[in-house]
């Protein structure tokens, strides 16, 4: 039999546009010769719609177009699989709601007189009197539900979706039964969704359960699983692994695009993948590109022998984003790995490789996430550094150079050298430039805030400007008042600059440079913002387009006296280990509180625990109290004001284990210190004073 | 038996202080003779925390002082039922990560040898030799695992938790043999969890097991549960028909307070509950008031009949809020309704009962969350109109009208009726006041962006200054420039004024008059706002301190000529319409799309469905035609730029049935229009062709 897998692109709350799709790729893979084509999970409506699955009539006019594609498939002779949204109208879910399920659905078999096993429900669903969809036998429901539903990260099925484990329970049929086992051709398969795959954690295992009790000689899984860095390697050794101790082949179909939950952009790499019966890679489809894979599948006639597969072709459909020639369509750590080998011995990749795949997923996600929004146009703020240099040089490659309008907007207290440096890299890139020097306007607000009095007589009748305050002026003025208006004025919009490191501390202005329609560096440290830079002057550009001043300078907010660059005066972070030393509360999988940083240090363990080299600390720190107090002031930024900026924070691209926003959640408020942490800062001080 | 409830202040992520208020509550509890204090579900480390879960040294902490809690309350001869995170650490949750319950912890019975019941694990999670608290003979548990988990609105339960129906999955024991059974001075209790009584839309019913299969005699709900308008109402009916149904007394505690889950703020009202058999209210804890109610329960010899319940008495403890004589410690609506009657009998609220309600819940709420939070005070942007007026004198009631700063802030669009309005609202609350007008700063933004040339010559080198973009700038200019400057030179913040029918279509300036603290009035209807105005007026102060000028002046952002209230030019919104429309889309249980929104209006019945009065459609609307038109622009801001502002819009307090931030969730992007709406469209468009 001859199957395809369609890794198409998905738009969120876009079914006439996905159906489309998969109406494009059913004639690619007709063309092909296959009788079945699989798309991914949530294929029609789109995964990460927010709340839109509480509207009746959205529901409605999802459920009548998955009839009509149902019927189109079957009039070319073939059967679609697809996700998407399984209506049961008979029940309520746990929120009270129309019932819902993500589910598979599989068109009935245009050679076979399925449709006598298709009964009254399925016309229901389908207001038409001949069944196009196969109806599980046991619940009568016109499509498959999911098993497992993740509620971890950036995932929320169980606040939308009903499931199988629920349904088995009020059933009382065991849920074995309740599994999704397709006659494809003869071939007995079976069908999950995504995090039916991804077992590990959950006291049921469904693919094993399909094989063992169920029979099935293949497995298929329909999946819309988002981008993150490492995410690939888990995901091939994960199902590779599968398919070798459940002795069948195993395909795997992931959809392309941009979705996002407000706060947190994810793109979708695709990464589709079939295994044969012993767990070998027999493909894996392009990062971020649409393609159809074709396979033949044999099952032996003697069931003792494994199901065969085999690779007939890859047809390649659309890159959303044209890569540059120097930019492989794979990153360098993917590609570099033969697809055979992998699962067994797949290196970690540089440094260098790092930073491209994360180069090479942003420029994607920012192409597919501007497409998506209808933005053709940026206004950059460059301010010479690091973050705006590598900003501006993702939206030129993305949305060409000649709409990128980079605006330098300096104080009194910005060097020739960072403006300098911002006017080369707008030059070198090929981008409108311009200088919109903001200190005119500084000195109108700080003179009529000086002169502002409140009547009557209060207990503060006048304004007390402290330096801080008229840092925040500087940084609210560029881009409050001259980005938000020169982007209005040019139909653009302008982008959020920070990094993660800043992010996770608030080291920025609410209303100033926090600002932005997105922030596409904000999932990245400082040290992986410089590591993209040089891959890009390097590896992209092979010359150097983001100035060596830029990449030499100290980063400095430049916004008083004592932030001067020429002096070297620069951030109150030291990168090096703040960057480690907030990770390891944001993304090390065992989060580390204050707690364990303290006794992390007092046993001299901290640097390795960081992973940051050694005899940085001690260099940093002289003594443990320079340390508690650098350790509190963060913790204390990090969970107070930090999280209360990142509630006002633009949504983030997402590319680590953990991004600030809806994958990572958080209250706004006060906090204490454990005893345990008091105790150690006891301990610590008591050194400081000893020594 | 005598039993005390303790509806006390729960502070989310600070272990240290509510362990103090329940040592307190104790104490007060056995001074009434009191053997069993009850406290609110997660009252230890709090509810909304975010993924602050998932930091092993948060749990640890906790999980030792549940122990020395539990000590304390032997200690004094009495035993101590209290809601926390229940951990298990030789097992993995569903996340991969240590597996956690919400769960409820019941200290062991001082007076009986129960310690030999409770083995190996409770000493592990004690850290002490002597077990502390009642476990499970099943699971081995030394808490009672919360059995149905909220997936809904604000609720993330089964991200961070475990349950009881998991667990049954995993063990094969039944659940009704899972469920907490608890023995109190001889009567058997069934011991619960909050949604565990809201079991309406769960096949599984907690409550009516603990009763039917285990022989429960009385039953207890441990809750922290937050306050929406009309949950209370829904709260009595709902446990006064399971006392009723299921024959036993029943015990409801909930939290006070202010907790939040990042965008959305929620106020914890108290409303604890008692019931008797009978399902007859024998209390109902005060409105946002910590207080300790003490009950003696007798159970029956005769077993036949139920067991008896009685209120003793009520101890006051706190009013976290001091309220204005003129409001009643309970808002009208609830306290004119004789207790003992409320669930068969409570007629709806009328407006201004409403109004008071949510009056006196918004007070609260800003109390506990400017408590919390360190805010003692605010600049306010009064602008004469109705939302920075209502604004004002909230933050008026609760931090004292000198603690709020009215700043003025006049373009040359404004007209001396609103600046005028806004300097007597100052005077009549009696806070300091100033005018800072923003037309000079206006005037240099205008001529510097006019100047601004992008060089080289690109598509388009210099900027077209629309109107849209020139009332931009004075949004921005008077919250970027001059509030955010103003606040942070008082050590103060300034609130966002914005009610919920611009946040729904996004009808603000991002960074401009969309920016602030926190939110107070956009979870209300503008039509709402005016309500609370007059409650003000008429109710609390007893006389017109909001001017009649503000009350009665046409809403207007005064932005440009075409918005001069003088001849009465105001917002594009037509509130009494658009509040009820935006209500649909939003509020509704069925939520209304554009296709349901069009039928209605083909049909006629779009004012029945919206609640608007008859014949207010016709006028505003001449033709099909401009209906549509209006419907379309609306729908396309709501889910476009409104959803997309929303991602940035500072917390919202919820005090409606649905809160935009993380009560609705949403995503950003394109939507399209659905076949059945576009059949509808071409209908209406056909109707005005021929009208």
């Amino acid at each position: 039999m001859r199957i395809a897998l369609a890794q198409m692109r998905v738009r969120a709350r876009c079914p006439r546009e996905n159906l489309a799709v998969v109406r494009e790729y059913l004639a690619l893979a007709r063309m092909q010769g296959a009788r079945v084509l699989f798309c991914p999970e949530m294929s029609v409506p789109g995964y990460l719609i927010g709340d839109d699955w509480e509207r009746p009539s959205f529901l409605s006019s999802i459920t009548e177009s998955h009839a009509l594609l149902a019927q189109h498939a079957m009039s070319l002779g073939m059967r679609v699989v697809f996700g998407s949204v399984g209506v049961d109208s008979f029940q309520k879910g746990e929120d009270g709601r129309t019932r819902r399920y993500n589910a598979a659905f599989v068109s009935i078999d245009p050679h076979k007189e399925e449709s006598e096993r298709a009964r009254s429900r399925n016309s229901v669903v389908a207001h038409s009197n001949a069944p196009v969809f196969l109806e599980h036998p046991l619940t009568g429901l016109p499509f498959f539900p999911k098993t497992l539903l993740p509620a971890y990260r950036e995932f929320d099925d169980p606040r939308h979706f009903h499931c199988l484990r629920r349904l088995s329970l009020e059933t009382k049929i065991p849920l074995e039964n309740l599994l999704a086992i397709v006659d494809f051709d003869g071939l007995r398969s079976g069908l999950s969704l995504c995090e039916d795959g991804w077992d590990d954690d959950y006291s049921v295992k469904p693919m094993a359960l399909q094989v063992n009790t169920q029979g099935a000689r293949a497995l298929f899984n329909l999946s819309c699983s988002p981008y993150t860095f490492g995410k690939r390697d888990k995901r091939v050794r994960l199902f590779s692994g599968k398919a070798q101790a459940l002795k069948v082949p195993l395909f795997y179909v992931n959809a392309v695009g941009s979705q996002n939950i407000g706060k947190t952009l994810y793109g979708f790499d695709g990464g589709s993948l079939a295994f044969d019966a012993q767990g070998s890679l027999l493909y894996e489809g392009g990062f971020f590109r649409e393609e159809l894979a074709v396979f033949d599948i044999d099952d032996s006639e003697n069931t003792q022998d494994p199901t065969t597969a085999s690779l007939v072709r890859v047809v390649e459909v659309r890159a959303p984003f044209a890569s540059h020639p120097n930019i492989p369509k794979a990153p360098p750590s993917l590609a570099a790995v033969s697809t055979a080998s992998f699962a067994s011995q797949c290196p970690p990749p540089t440094r260098r490789e790092a930073a491209l795949e994360r180069l090479v997923a942003l420029e994607n996600i920012l192409a597919l996430t501007c497409d998506a929004w209808g933005i053709r146009r940026v206004v950059v703020g460059v301010s010479g550094g690091i973050d705006s240099a590598v900003s501006a040089t993702l939206f030129a490659r993305v949305l060409g150079p000649q709409e990128v309008y980079c605006v330098n907007m300096p104080s009194q207290y910005n060097s020739a050298l960072t403006q300098n440096a911002a006017r080369v890299l707008a030059s070198r890139l090929g981008c409108p430039y311009a200088a919109a020097p903001i200190q005119a306007s500084v000195n109108l607000t700080l003179a009529e805030l000086k002169r502002l009095q409140f009547d009557p007589a209060s207990t503060q009748n006048t304004l007390n400007i402290t330096p801080l305050v008229a840092e925040n002026v500087q940084a609210r003025d560029r881009s409050a008042r001259v980005l938000s208006a020169v982007a209005a004025s040019l139909g653009a919009v302008f982008p959020c600059n920070a990094n993660k490191a800043e992010s996770t501390v608030g080291y920025s202005t609410l209303y100033g440079d926090q600002s932005g329609f997105l922030a596409p560096l904000a999932d990245l440290w400082k040290h992986e913002v410089y590591e993209l830079a040089h891959a890009y002057n390097e590896n992209v550009f092979q010359r150097e387009v983001i100035p060596k001043e830029t990449l030499e300078v100290v980063p400095s907010a430049e916004l008083s006296e004592t932030q001067d660059v020429t002096r070297g005066q620069g951030d109150p972070l030291v990168y090096p280990y703040h960057d480690a030393l907030f990770r390891s509360w944001t993304e090390h999988w065992e989060r580390l509180g204050p707690e364990d940083v303290l006794a992390h240090y007092l046993d001299g363990s901290l640097e390795n625990v960081l992973g940051c080299e050694q005899g940085l600390i001690r260099r940093i720190f002289p003594s443990p109290s320079t340390f508690v107090n650098d350790l509190e002031r963060w913790w204390t930024l990090y969970l107070g004001m930090g999280a209360f900026k990142r509630v006002q924070a633009p949504p983030v691209v997402a590319l680590s284990r953990r991004t600030f926003g809806f994958d990572k959640r958080e209250c706004v408020g006060p906090f204490e210190w454990s005893d345990a942490y008091l105790a150690l800062k006891s301990k610590a001080l008591s050194q400081s004073h000893n020594a």
